[in-house]
């Protein structure tokens, strides 16, 4: 079995690539850099069925060569920068929409059928239904990259009705763990690191966020491939229970042995677009067996342990 | 009032147009006449309220510069080979899903905040409340059509949340009526105007599907804007009534005077992503007073009407 994983060189990416290494099979990571780091996948450069290549989901036609003799692709790659989606629109409809549509007629090219693709949370927009459930009323968008996605899980739909595709489409919360480069941990440790005597939050702390570890997100994955057997098969990832950005917040200065003050920007959320609460209802993986090993204050305490470890990921580069 | 329409040479859009010249507003009406029919605007061309633009929705230059001065969009202006999507997957992407982004760019260039757009009751999929209802459950899309639809649906929601937007969007049942030059009545009327004596239907002749006359469609949405006070307004738009593609096509032959044999492709749906039974919960729009004055059988007549008066719909152009 040989993978194929865009974004292999980022955060779920390079965690994926070893996870597939470790099962024994084969995986090409796909990465233009531009967010992914080349550190990540050290440990499987040494593996020989390991390839890597730099390129730009964008880029048609290097995708498409690519992705030649893999089996399975793993589309992981997309701009992650929910908050700034209004000062660029335009990213989230090419990184995510566009750049999928060309991962699906890459595959075409080349005859593979099967995609696992990270969608979000936050395609329920402001959910009516809280924990959400994957069969929520049909939800309105409140945000550039939530739409994107959503546009995203629509072309995957079409592609298994047109073309007999098997599509996995795993909606997660916010993931943590090793190699987590972007977020409100690393938001926090960095803020933290700068000025360990205060914290400034985004909205009034009380937003309501779930999270999961990166390894528990990846049994998922296995497990809902492994098991699933519709066309479209479309599964929450999540933990059975939230936090507030308050809680979370304590939980990373107290790792790092600190007693900031917390000031607040104000207002019920972090940013435009933001939901107050995304709390997902995972009775449909959880159906299946998984359940996931660690808490939300794991998750986070894990990512501290790991940004602490590698201070190199807060350097810019060039 | 001024209003700019997208599609504006179109069957909808030019309907559209005259609406709002009766309702005494300034229009302007763009178009790429790639279906438009610059006969439709004949009428239209002869009040000053009136101005023809032809440009593409893919232009973004032009797209924005001739939407200057304008207070509404109606943004109708789509790929609708709802068929043929996997023949060229590429189509409903750009000429849907983009077009629309452009489309909200040029107002955001031009500060104007308020859009009607045409979306499609193909976004429920295979729905699994029939009547289905706005609310229905969150829908798998089964053509690139629908897929195309719902990301233009994402792209309102979030310029909505994001840039203060008010949007109107209208799942429409397909229309019929008059400066209908593209769907089922036409092909009908089409293949039975070369051979009276036989007609093939695809599938097998037992899909259901609903119709709205255009006139009443028009009156559906006037009604909404009108009245409707959300941010994002969501409304289905059709008739309480569904037929059997057989129905309609034996309404079609009797009006035309002929009695030929049916005969059938096969199968439950009519091409792939078909949906067998299309039909809309229209509570919402009922519940702001409105109601359809034609059924879907004078939908279908007064279609019919309109092809033998205008046969030149059918001369291929060049």
């Amino acid at each position: 079995m040989k993978y194929f994983v865009t974004g292999g060189a980022g955060f779920i990416g390079s965690n994926m690539v070893d996870r597939i290494l470790a099962r024994g099979d084969e995986v090409v990571a796909y990465d233009n850099f531009s967010t992914g780091r080349r550190e990540f996948l050290e440990q499987a450069s040494q593996n020989s069925s390991f390839t890597l290549v730099e390129g730009d989901t964008l880029d048609r036609e290097k995708l498409a060569y690519a992705m030649q003799g893999c089996d399975f692709v793993f589309h992981f790659a997309a701009n992650a920068d929910v908050r700034m989606g209004c000062e660029h629109p335009k990213k989230d409809l090419e990184q995510n929409t566009i750049a999928t549509f060309y991962v699906l007629e890459a595959m075409r090219k080349n005859k593979i059928s099967r995609i696992g693709f990270s969608s979000t949370g936050s395609v329920y927009g402001e959910a009516e239904v809280v924990p959400t459930p994957e069969q929520a009323p049909f939800p309105v968008q409140t945000s550039l990259y939530g739409a994107s996605k959503l546009a995203c899980e629509g072309l995957l739909g079409a592609y298994a009705e047109g073309f007999g595709y098997t599509v996995y489409i795993f909606r997660f919360v916010s993931i943590l763990g090793e190699r987590y480069t972007h977020g409100h941990v690393f938001d926090f440790y960095k803020k933290l690191k700068e000025n360990p005597k205060s914290l400034h939050i985004l909205g009034n702390g009380k937003q309501r966020k779930s999270y999961l570890y990166v390894q528990d997100c990846l049994d998922a994955v296995f497990t809902v491939i492994e098991q699933a057997k519709e066309k479209v098969n479309i599964y929450n990832l999540g933990t059975d229970e939230y936090c507030e950005v308050n809680d979370s917040a304590s939980w990373i200065a107290q790792r790092m042995g600190l007693e900031p003050e917390f000031t607040y920007a104000g207002g019920d959320r972090g940013w435009v677009g933001d939901n107050p609460l995304i709390y997902l209802d995972t009775g449909k993986v959880r159906s299946l067996g998984w359940k996931p090993k660690y808490g939300i204050r794991d998750g986070v305490l894990k990512t501290v342990d790991f940004l602490e470890n590698n201070e190199w990921v807060f350097e810019v580069r060039r």
